[in-house]
C-alpha cells in the first residue's frame, strides 16, 4: 500500500545543471511515507492501492519552496517600520520594538507566518530568531520543515552559547525529523571575535553549520575594513566560522575577493531583493557568487523589512535586480531563476540531495500550483508564469514530509482566526516604542 | 432612492498634495446613478431608500485602479519572449508576432485582459493598439472605463490617421461615457516628422489628446541627438504633439532639460516598472518628474513584457526602484505612492476632477480591497499594506461607473471560461514566429 497518490499533474523538472526548465505532463506522483516513490506517467498506477488520492488534473506540481533566511515571528511588527534608514530602522524602529518581545509572542507569531508561508508555498525555513524552542512548537504544529537557529549577540555573554547549544541538541531532528537546528550568532558587527570563535567551536562540537548576517550592504564592509582592516567575511574566516557549513544572510556587500574566499569553502549565500530594496542595501550578487560556485538561495528577511514571506516574489525581484544591475535582460533566464528557488535554495541548505526536486526518494514536500488564472492565459510558457506570473494565491495544495497540510486553500494544521485574534490582543503592547529602550545598537 | 450603499466600510483618503493616506473607518458610500453621492459614517443611511446594497464589513474602500499605458490585447502573445534583449524583443519576436494578428484576437484579447484587470482592481485603462474598434466592444461588454488610441505609424501611410479619426469620433463617448479615445502615433522613431504633425493637426481639429512612446530608454534620446540634434521630446515639441495633452509612455531616457520642457506642457508620462526591469530599460524619474510638477502615473506596458496586468505590482515596483535609484529608504513615503496609484494616474488622463478619489461627485469607481489575509496580519499599517503587501487576489469586488462588474471576485461582465477557450484555439496560428515577417523594425 502506497500512502499518496498526486494524479495528472504537470510535474516541474528543472536541470541539475540550471540550463533546462520543463514539464513532465500528465503524470503521477507517488509518495510512500516521507519520499517522493516514483513519478510515472497518468494511467499506470490503481487508485485502490493508495490510502489517500489527490486529484491534480491540470495543476503543476513543483518541489515545496524554501525560505533560506526569516525571522517569521516578526511579523507580529509588520508594518511598523516603514520609510526609514536603515540605522533607523534599527535604532529607533526593530531593536526599540523587540524589547517589547515576550516568549510566547514567538509561538503565535510563528504559526502566523508559517500559515502565511504554507499559503505561499513556502515549505522550509531557515530562520534566525529568539526563544527558538517556541518557534520549534509551532513548526510541529504546522507539520512544515524548518531549520531553527537563536540568534544570540555578544551582549547576551558566552553562557547564552551554552544555552543556544542545549536547544541546537534538544530539537534536532525533532518533528519526525522535520526540524534542523543551527548555531546562529547574529553578525559580525554585533558579535566580537571571541564570541564567533565560542559559537565556531560550539558549532563544530555539535555537528552543526553556522547561520549568520555578514556584508549586509557595502557600507558594512568598508566600516570593517576600516576598523579592522579586513572585510566581515575575513572576519569569518578567522574566526572559524566558515570551517563550518556557513549560511550567509545577504552579503551585498561582498567584495570579489569574499566571493573567491566563500567559493572555497562550504558557505551559501541568501538573496532576499525586497528587503533590500526597501532599505537600499544594494543586491546579493547573485550571478558572481554563482559563477564562482557559490550556491545561492532565495529568502525573504524578516517582515517588517520585507512586509511579506512570499518566495514567488523574492523569485522574481531577484531574476528582475540580477537583469537590472547587469544591464541586460539575457542575464538569469527563467531556468536559471528557478534552479535557485528550488535546488539552489536546498543546496544552501545543505539539502540538495533530498529536498529542491521532485525525483524519486527526494522527500515529498511538494506544492500544486494553479495556472488557470487569467493572468496566465494563453499558458505558452509554464515556467516563465512561474517566474513572472505567480501570486501567492495561486498556491493550491501543500504537501510536507507526504502529509497534506494545505488543499484547495484550506489550511488543514493551523488556525488562521485564533492565531489573528491571538495576535489582535497583543497589538498594542507589541507596537510601544521607546527608541532609548532598545535591545542594541546599530552601529556597524 | 439613491442606486447603491456600499455599507461600513473603511474609505482610503488621499491628500491632495500627497503628503498623507489615511481611513475613514466605518463609513458608507453611497452612489447615485454614475456618481459618489456622500460618504458618510455609518449608521445614518436607511436601507430601504438603495436600489442596492453591499455588505463591505471589514473591507477597505479605494479609488479603482488605473493601467496608463498598456496594449491590453497582447496578452494573446504573453510569455513568448522572454529573455531578450530589447533589440530581439522587437525584431525577432513581438513584431514578428503581430503579422499573425487579425481583427477578432483583439476582441478576445482585450477582453482577456479586462478580464485580468478587474480582478486586479483596475478599472481604466488607456490602451495603445490595433483595430480599437474591437477593444471598445470588448470595453463596453466588460462595463468598464478605458481611454483608446490606435496605434499608426509613419509606414500605414496617412489614410491611416483620417482612419484613426475616424475610429476617434465615433467611439468618444461611447458606451454610456465609460470610452474616451485619443490620437496614439507610435514613437519618433517609427513615425517621421511629418507623420506627427499630421497627428497633431489631427488631434487639434478632433479636440483630443495624443498618447505616444517617447524617451523609451536612455539609448534612444542618445540615438535622437546623434541623427537629429534633438531629443525626442524636442521631436514632440516641435511636431506640435507637445501642443495637445500628451500622454508620453515611459521616459525612462528623458533629459533633465526634457523633464523641464515637459513642466510647461500640459504632458503626463507613465510608468511600468516590471516592462523596464525585464528590459533593462531604465526607469522613468518619478521623482524628478513630480518635482517639476509633471503627472505620472502607474502602467503595465502590454503583458508580453511585463507578464501581467497588475498595478498593485507596478505600485510596489515604482516604489522601490525610487528607493533603489536615490539610493534612498526615506524616498517615495507610502502616502506619495499611493496618490501616484490614484490622483497622479487620474493626472495623468486629465481626469483628476472626476477619477482617482472616492469624494462627492467624482465616478463611482470603486474597489473593495481585503486586508484580511495573513500576508497583512496583525494589521497596524493599511496604506503600507496596499503598497507593500496587497496582492490582485486581494480585491473582492469592483465597482465602475456606479455598477458592480465583480463580487466576492466573480465576474459579472465577462465569461472567463468563453475567453480562455477561444483564445486556446488561437495560440498556434498567434505564436507562428517568422523573424523576417515583421509589421516594423527597431532601430532608433
Amino acid at each position: 500500500m502506497t500512502d499518496l497518490l498526486i494524479q495528472n499533474c504537470n510535474v516541474l523538472q528543472i536541470a541539475a545543471d540550471a540550463s533546462a526548465a520543463s514539464l513532465l505532463n500528465n503524470h503521477d506522483i507517488l509518495v510512500r511515507g516521507q519520499r517522493i516513490e516514483a513519478i510515472q506517467p497518468t494511467g499506470q498506477a490503481h487508485p485502490s492501492h493508495f490510502r489517500r488520492m489527490i486529484d491534480a488534473s491540470g495543476l503543476l506540481a513543483m518541489p515545496g519552496l524554501i525560505n533560506c533566511h526569516a525571522h517569521v515571528p516578526m511579523v507580529i511588527f509588520r508594518g511598523l517600520a516603514e520609510d526609514v534608514s536603515v540605522d533607523r530602522w534599527f535604532n529607533e524602529y526593530m531593536w526599540p520594538l523587540e524589547s517589547n518581545l515576550q516568549p510566547d509572542d514567538v509561538y503565535w507569531g510563528m504559526q502566523l507566518g508559517l500559515a502565511e508561508m504554507i499559503e505561499s508555498g513556502v515549505t522550509t525555513v531557515n530562520d534566525h530568531y529568539f526563544h527558538m524552542h517556541l518557534a520549534a512548537q509551532a513548526v510541529e504544529k504546522a507539520g512544515t520543515r524548518a531549520l531553527l537557529g537563536w540568534c544570540v549577540f555578544s551582549s547576551n555573554g558566552v553562557e547564552m552559547i551554552e544555552k543556544t547549544g542545549e536547544f541546537i541538541q534538544e530539537y534536532q531532528n525533532a518533528a519526525n525529523g522535520r526540524i534542523r537546528t543551527i548555531m546562529a550568532p547574529h553578525a559580525p558587527y554585533t558579535c566580537d571575535d571571541d564570541y564567533l570563535m565560542a559559537c565556531a567551536k560550539k558549532a563544530e562540537e555539535l555537528g552543526v553549520g553556522i547561520h549568520i548576517h555578514a556584508s549586509e550592504r557595502l557600507s558594512q564592509t568598508e566600516s570593517s575594513l576600516q576598523k579592522f582592516g579586513i572585510t566581515p567575511i575575513q572576519v569569518l574566516e578567522k574566526t572559524g566560522i566558515l570551517d563550518r557549513h556557513t549560511i550567509i544572510a545577504h552579503g551585498c556587500g561582498l567584495l570579489p575577493e569574499d566571493i573567491e574566499r566563500l567559493s572555497k569553502r562550504d558557505a551559501g549565500v541568501t538573496c532576499s531583493p525586497k528587503t533590500y530594496m526597501k532599505l537600499t542595501s544594494g543586491m546579493t550578487p547573485v550571478i558572481e557568487l554563482r559563477a564562482a560556485g557559490v550556491p545561492v538561495g532565495l529568502a525573504t528577511d524578516g517582515a517588517v523589512s520585507n512586509n511579506t514571506l512570499d518566495i514567488f516574489e523574492s523569485l522574481r525581484l531577484m531574476t528582475m535586480m540580477q537583469k537590472v544591475n547587469h544591464d541586460s535582460s539575457e542575464v538569469m533566464p527563467i531556468a536559471e531563476a528557478l534552479y535557485i528557488a528550488t535546488r539552489g535554495s536546498a543546496a544552501v541548505l545543505n539539502r540538495e540531495d533530498e529536498l529542491g526536486a521532485l525525483e524519486p526518494n527526494y522527500l515529498a514536500d511538494i506544492i500544486l500550483v494553479d495556472l488557470s488564472g487569467t493572468h496566465h492565459q494563453p499558458l505558452y510558457n509554464p515556467p516563465g508564469s512561474l517566474v513572472y506570473n505567480t501570486r501567492a494565491s495561486d498556491v493550491r495544495t501543500v504537501i510536507v514530509d507526504g502529509q497534506v497540510i494545505m488543499e484547495d486553500r484550506k489550511l488543514y494544521t493551523l488556525n488562521k482566526d485564533e492565531i489573528v485574534g491571538e495576535l489582535r490582543t497583543r497589538m498594542e503592547r507589541l507596537s510601544d516604542r521607546h527608541p532609548d529602550r532598545r535591545i542594541q545598537v546599530y552601529n556597524p
